[in-house]
């Protein structure tokens, strides 16, 4: 049985929906191989994000940002919010890390992730200036 | 250490919410049995999402759909979208991934599924025409 | 190889959100201390969630509250909804608790949850009268 853990550091990303699935695969070449297994991502910050989606076309990712945009806007509600301290995209970048949620399992065949030819890991940056984003792979299997 | 992994084909299945939790319990009981541990589920589709809840009354699947329609709805939006080429439904289908999720872990106790007992399995179909959705499962445990 | 499961029940709590990061850790030191692994927190209901957000400021948990009843609200809809037996806070329970999930991976590391600084485990409980809800801890590593 493999255990395997890794904290990873990502880049200083721009606010929106970036791929890190190279990022991903990169750190997996220096564990273990696992012919079966489960790799878990988890984002140890709480206004960022990790979501599988569409890998291809990068206008979904510049979508995925206006949505999610409206569905939690960072101004001009009509119920001000209270935890405004940090500055107005501070709490819709909280409700967008629990609507999308931090952290992700996958499984792992043969030394590889296996995801679906269309899907690619996604990082949401969901504040306007953050420095890089911390994660913890872990990998089980054997 | 028991770390079994199967792929699952399911049937087409129309835009919607489905309970897929009998053909979980089904492949399992082709795996290994597990004492104690976990099953992932991973769709492999970015227009297709897993989710928990209610089993039991089959007018809440009805409301899901139409109350994540509303959420995120394939047309008369202000502010049109860009990734459009695939349907006016792709993208709100990809937005719906993300909501609900493309994967799920769940507990297995005595070689079955641990779930509160109105807890099942929802495939989320969210494209109007789709043919069979695939499923990565993988158990670990001992 | 350790594989180690728990159910545990928490107390009734009011709708709303609430830090439970304290009985995770709790639970934990009753558990095989494994250096690295992963633990899994299932909430066997269809009304509640779990999800990880900022543990620091109590009024962010107000503030989720209010967030996610303008986003499910449990009146005023236009298109009113099939599944209401159970009380108008219900359906916007079951929507609650696929939007958040209500399942959640952690790393362990050192026997620890490994989550970063402004991280705490909210339960989300989503109906106005509740009784304490029950989880299924799992905990695998080395």
């Amino acid at each position: 049985m493999i255990v395997w853990q890794h904290e990873l550091q990502l880049t200083a990303k721009s606010r929106g929906f970036h791929l890190i699935t190279n990022e991903i695969d990169d750190a997996l070449r220096h564990a273990p191989s696992v012919s079966v297994g489960l790799l878990h991502i988890l984002v140890k910050h709480t206004s960022a994000s990790v979501t599988l989606n569409e890998n291809a076309d990068p206008a979904v990712r510049r979508d995925f940002e206006r949505y999610f945009q409206t569905l939690a806007p960072d101004t001009d509600r009509s119920a001000p919010y209270e935890h405004t301290y940090e500055g107005l995209d501070d709490l819709p970048a909280h409700f967008k890390a629990s609507l999308l949620g931090s952290n992700l399992t996958l499984p792992v065949t043969g030394g590889r992730l296996n995801l679906g030819t269309w899907q690619g890991v996604y990082l949401g940056e969901h504040r306007t200036r953050a420095s890089g984003r911390q994660l913890v792979l872990t990998l089980q299997g054997q």
